[in-house]
């Protein structure tokens, strides 16, 4: 409307240049905006496109395989995001450091909702070997870092099926929060799941000598006000019913 | 050779009358062991019809719908199969009762090897969002069963979310057994999902009053020479490094 000043152009923001990277994250990012909202399915090219406020060509142009290129690419990059998540110094008590890495899973979680959903759920359209194979590579890394922290580089065949066991667990308790309106709050879900990686630690130690000298130098490094001292104490009056079989 | 003698024709086996019920078992039982072998994509229904001793028309006369029809079919026959494992007499400590379950269930993964892991590992071809209900609705049967053993009908989210956690945490284990050459053997495997499961509950029983109730019930129902027994002896060594804690 003012086209005849002499000022320079303000661009628009729906045309401002982008790097080539810079674009393919912002068509990514759009569309893990779309996927946590609602099944792969019923996402469309064109939606993207809206959602990112650039043309539906342009979307092709950067995803000339269409949808099913789009979704994984945009799995991966919520794969490396996750990856991201386990990374935590080697300090402090383990629970601790767990509590972390599982604060910033959750929050993953919680943000990326009907897409995480969707993605561990299975039969879905989009579902194929290449994307079930990105999960399992998170899974995969999850398991690597904390077998990491417990010390153990090369575990016994029953600390490392703990360990995978309880991260599947995880991911059934992350999808049954989504599912009942992430209840309980998110800091007492973790609190949950520390405690269930304590316990099937120490069930499992009861069985595999290399997890019982894992978690004897674990509980020393654990204090009494942190979760291990917590949980022992609340357990104390429920297993006192059990006097009658030690 | 002997066609002039005047004794009765003995049937050949492979063009024997079955009613319309038996020669449909039949047909699932082929596909069934032959999706223990192999992939489902690499099983063809040529080779359920070899499998069968039947000709090919025959097997799509059963199921015009091709393979995802023979697929979904067999399926739903070994999601009825595995629901009769859980089936089991509410008397005797919880963790025989647990124990008796998980034989059969352990049993039905050894015998279907393959056709276990491709239906759980998703990405198959044959993967709907119809065969993921069927194994869904298992998964139900499953934690329902053992909420009636826990005698909770009305479970509180937190004992509900535990049973389908370690209900998770067992399928994984399986996948994990499968793949490891069936090791340790079915006999370990199964003590060693019970203890899982006892210190599963016993964690939640920390935080929730109603898993906790559940608990004491069910210690004062074990014997010493028991799991929870074995269990509570085996844990002791391990823990008293957590003394500071209490």
């Amino acid at each position: 409307m003012n086209g005849s000043g002499t000022a320079p152009a303000v661009p628009r923001p729906a045309y401002r240049r982008l790097s080539v990277e810079q674009r393919r994250s912002q068509l990514l990012a759009a569309a893990l905006g779309l996927f946590a909202q609602r099944a792969p399915e019923d996402v469309s090219l064109d939606d993207v496109a809206t959602a990112a406020e650039v043309s539906r060509p342009l979307v092709y142009r950067y995803f000339p395989g269409g949808k099913q290129q789009l979704y994984e690419a945009a799995l991966r990059s919520a794969a490396d995001e996750l990856e991201q998540c386990f990374a935590e110094p080697e300090s402090g008590p383990l629970t601790q450091r767990l509590g972390h890495a599982l604060d910033r899973y959750l929050s993953f979680v919680d943000q990326h909702d009907a897409g995480f959903s969707a993605l561990l759920q299975g039969g879905s359209v989009v579902e194929t070997s290449r994307t079930t194979a990105i999960v399992d590579e998170v899974r995969r890394a999850a398991a690597q870092q904390i077998l990491r922290h417990l010390g153990e580089p090369e575990p016994s065949p029953r600390l490392r099926t703990t360990v995978r066991m309880w991260i599947t667990a995880v991911e059934a308790a992350s999808l049954i929060w989504l599912d009942e309106d992430k209840r309980p709050t998110l800091d007492e879900l973790r609190d949950w799941l520390v405690d269930h990686f304590v316990a099937l630690l120490t069930a499992t130690a009861a069985r595999d000598p290399q997890t019982a000298r894992v978690m004897r130098a674990a509980l020393k490094g654990e204090a009494p006000d942190g979760p291990a001292g917590e949980l022992a104490r609340r357990i104390l009056p429920v297993v006192s019913e059990a006097a009658h079989l030690l």
